[in-house]
């Protein structure tokens, strides 16, 4: 008898919504096993591995013979607000692909930012021909606060189209080409430098509400933010006031408190705010699913996932 | 006696608008000679170059020792419609930082048109949360029209953050990393690629409208434009309907056939058009002196200048 002979048979995907072409591609890669995409399909004490986005609470903790917990995406805070069962490990997705979009969208927001494509649009519609004076990118120093996987590219990429770097993180990284802050302390060092803010931050209890009306009164007068982490990292009160009180001159949101947007939210026609659909970036099977299969592997084999997520740290 | 002796010893700058550190810079590297902003403080038979842009009808005429026309920008289609001493080496710029900003220009938009801003931004506008699915820029074909030192550093940079990249030049490229048309029998094979066309086309007699009511009938359905040319490239009631009709998605537009645009231009408030005030790049005393006062140097040489224009050419 081989390891796998005395472990559960059956693979959960729960991602309603995701595309259809993962749970395909999953049972492609393991024909021994029964993937069900229905908690009711399956046998509880047969599930090995589950693969999920936002599950029900409870769910998980009905699965005693659990070895993986897989999310279908880079965030896992709303998966760690529910009771999960304990001792199996948790594994975030690093994809390729969530990767690079991610990067495309800061790049391009950037460039917007740093080009004054907000101001030109507003003369635009007003009929004004107001020449402004293109510079490089140098001049524009992009501040990237979280340095995970995401906001390392981001920083390569913005680099290697001339932008200035810095960044912030939680626990000092050693050895990088740009200038880095570590821990609440330098936090305001980072804001003096940052013409604009991205926020790649996870949701943790430590960051919620990060940017409040404190962040807010000591950044770098007219920054700009582009929040593509989590809605709850920013009060939007306090956004809306900086932005009329011009302390910040653009916001661009990928992500919200509420997701839909409501429709009567202010953000949706405030002048200085992009609004986006939280469609920064997105996980794609075709970039992802080697991740995934290999984490399931690695779980039938006893060994730990790739891309851990430490529930005390929050990601 | 030296063959600078036997010269004139005056160089006239005639830019008006320019940056006033280029006649301070060019009187700096040729302390010897008399710098001169203004025409009536020249000694016409002093004058051994000329650095313009825009210059009076007459004006480079009434020089009779001149031995360099150096213009202070890449385009000279408004020079050659003058009449211009005969037997005088004309000079344009290839400055680095005109090709950076022309590049990075060409970049946000191409990245702005990918992931469908234009759409987003008027979903904003009618508080509508519609999801559009980020996709790799490999699915999005750039085509380049012109193929000079813009065309060639804006291909190079869309190339290196994916995007498919096709290109056309009247005359064939060799040994290009990415499909190049040439010539007019092959616009069509161009076209039927690209699904954002990027006007960097000098304007010529043989360019002029070329961008008309039958280029746009065979463009890829649903293609954008960008451009950063010259206006006169582009017939705008065409355009205009193109738009309507959906054969364009949306243009970008920096050119104009008449600049500042007119208040009561069509173009200001059409929903499918971005106006930007012909910022899209610029010359910079900064990266661009060098070659200017290379030029100057090589014409008190008797050497021919840098990226000399052929008047027959009309580039």
């Amino acid at each position: 008898m081989t390891a796998a002979d005395k472990q559960g048979r059956t693979i959960l995907f729960h991602s309603p919504g995701s595309d259809k072409a993962w749970p395909v591609e999953i049972q492609k890669a393991f024909p021994a096993f029964k993937v069900c995409t229905q908690f009711a399909d399956a046998e509880p004490g047969d599930v090995v591995a589950a693969v999920v986005w936002n599950p029900p609470p409870g769910m998980l903790e009905a699965l005693p013979n659990l070895r993986l917990i897989q999310v279908v995406g880079a965030g896992v805070d709303k998966l760690l607000s529910n009771h999960l069962p304990e001792g199996v490990p948790i594994a975030r997705l690093v994809d390729p692909g969530l990767v690079a979009r991610m990067t495309e969208y800061v790049l391009m927001h950037s460039l917007a930012l740093h080009r004054q494509m907000p101001d030109l649009q507003r003369a635009q519609r007003e009929r004004r021909w107001t020449y402004l004076h293109p510079t490089p990118p140098k001049r524009t120093c992009v501040g990237i606060l979280g340095l995970g996987v995401l906001g390392m590219n981001c920083a390569r990429s913005l680099s290697s189209v001339g932008f200035t770097v810095v960044g912030w993180s939680k626990s000092r990284k050693e050895e990088l080409d740009f200038p880095c802050y570590a821990g609440p302390a330098e936090l305001d060092q980072f804001k003096q430098q940052a013409d604009i803010i991205v926020l790649l931050l996870p949701l943790t209890e430590e960051t919620e509400n990060l940017v409040d009306e404190n962040f807010l009164a000591t950044v770098k007068k007219g920054a700009a933010l582009i929040n593509v982490g989590r809605g709850k990292l920013v009060v939007d009160n306090a956004l809306i006031e900086a932005l009329d009180a011009g302390l910040l001159r653009h916001a661009i949101l990928d992500v919200f408190r509420t997701e839909p947007l409501p429709v009567d939210h202010p953000f949706w026609d405030h002048p200085k705010i992009t609004v986006t659909p939280h469609n920064s970036s997105s996980t794609h099977p075709a970039t992802a699913l080697n991740q995934v299969v290999g984490n399931i592997r690695r779980a039938l084999a006893g060994e730990p996932p790739q891309n851990q997520v430490d529930p005390a740290r929050g990601y």
